[in-house]
């Protein structure tokens, strides 16, 4: 077998990183592969704070697996094939570590294919590393903590499993960070939207739907300030505008999620505002509201719209 | 949570029912889940005698989990919706343990799901059990075993993992059998085509494959004896001409698998008899040839004929 690469999705987050590079580590240490991280973009400020803390070189960027050499993958964070690389369809999927839904992904060959429905990719490479008895270097403990507290908001989006709590306390032991500071610490470095701009802050975290024959995309902001975002309502109403023309969005839905106090304001344009209130049981004003204790796309926006949307 | 469903693949084989019925076991005893063993069909001679050695009833036939009351699944040894139950898209899907490529499958949410490329699926569901330090009791041991047994042709089939050797070894002990004489008895019993029909002959084991726009169905059957089955060439090539008329199959490959030498003589018929020839570098004599050692439908014959079909 030739190289085998190891990366998360496209717009990597911190867990798609650090369930990538730790994953490779496995692959080398514990299989015996020769395996190799790489990413599908470069770290945002979260993960690079995370990076930085434990003295890890972000991982290259690719773009092409063949052109690397290589002809056989592995997937951490992600399956769908229009989240992944370029070639995808042109490789061999040795394996997938993954958390979410299966979806648009096929092979051609049996495969390793590790998916559990808990808070992030990182938590079950821990436990994989567990399960070979291999030890979790510190660096590694730290990206994978990282990973955990990033896709959870620190253990309090209804994505959390409860096996997570104690991995998020094992991985803290070997990290040796205090899970608390050091979480919040993290959260707060992928806040810093003010070196942003609007079209940038609005593709931070974003992924398109097919709800019902619309396109609806819904992005997400993390922030300890949601009035700071509202100040620039305008600008980010005009980015917004301008991606659902070029891109053919019919609506658009950003969550600006307080990471603090576990809520999130719904800012939404767009042909369906009659079925985004009905999907929240709100009224906008202004184009805004306020959704309380949502933090979570995943399970507390996007099963409301696709209910309201209908099929 | 309701009660949830475990079953294996239509047209269910030895490793379909062995595989559902221990993991339903480790759901219950491990997970505290209220797990059922069911069936997607009645059990084969060859699972018959593995359910009677063992003292095991086989588990009750299905067609829809929801008329079951049950909104839940737990699939085995297969992933691919058209070869499992009737509402599978209507139901939500737990898990997946399977040994086979991933196609033709989607979920609406994060799921558990195991696939390895390993002889079977009953390898991974006992590898489960280890990791979940649950007993394996006598007969779901030898249920497993068989599982092994019959999907890898008692560990010579080239689908067989490194790692199986050990699996099979340590069953064995478990379930109290001779490893080599129980095989020996286990497979055997799946050779009785005496008592069948011509057209149930060539339905034991049969799947279809679309070839470059072809229709190409690949049958297989054991035997102990390739001699004594083609004393009934005629007939069956009466019973596939029907079937290819009935069903629109461009071409009819069958495999007479001879499971104590572990060859295959290749009964064909169809439009492309060239491109079979070429697949296997053989020439037919009154439709049939001999393919020495091949044993395995899935890594010697579907992508020989798949690389000689051409796209």
């Amino acid at each position: 077998m030739s190289k085998v690469l190891v990366f998360g999705h496209q717009n990597p987050d911190t867990d798609a990183i650090a369930s990538s590079y730790a994953f490779a580590y496995l692959a080398k240490n514990a299989y015996g592969m020769d395996a190799e991280v790489v990413a599908l973009g470069t770290p945002n400020e979260e993960t690079t704070f995370a990076l930085e803390t434990f003295g890890v070189t972000a991982p290259r960027v690719v773009e092409s697996a063949k052109a690397e050499g290589a002809d056989t993958v592995i997937l951490t964070d992600h399956n769908e094939f229009q989240q992944s690389i370029a070639d995808i369809a042109d490789v061999t999927i040795f394996g997938v570590v993954d958390h979410h839904r299966v979806a648009n992904f096929e092979t051609a060959n049996p495969l390793f294919m590790r998916v559990e429905p808990v808070g992030s990719a990182s938590s079950i490479v821990y436990r994989m590393y567990k399960e070979n008895n291999l030890e979790v270097p510190k660096e590694i403990a730290g990206l994978l903590l990282s990973g955990l507290i990033s896709d959870t908001l620190l253990l309090k989006s209804p994505t959390t499993h409860m096996t997570d709590h104690k991995v998020a306390e094992e991985l803290a032991e070997l990290a040796q960070v205090n899970l608390e500071e050091y979480g919040m610490g993290l959260l707060k470095a992928g806040t810093n939207l003010a070196s942003k701009s609007e079209a940038e802050l609005i593709d931070i975290d974003a992924k398109t739907f097919e709800l019902n024959g619309n396109a609806v995309r819904v992005a997400q902001v993390n922030t300890v300030d949601i009035a700071e975002v509202l100040e620039r309502q305008e600008a980010i109403e005009t980015a917004i505008k301008d991606a659902m023309a070029t891109e053919g969005y019919s609506d658009f839905v950003l969550m600006i999620t307080d990471i603090v106090n576990s809520n999130s304001e719904i800012l939404a344009l767009g042909a369906n505002m009659d079925k985004v209130e009905a999907a929240f049981n709100f009224k906008l004003e202004n184009n805004h509201a306020f959704l309380p204790g949502a933090v979570s796309r995943k399970k507390q926006v996007v099963p409301q719209l696709t209910e309201s949307f209908g099929n």
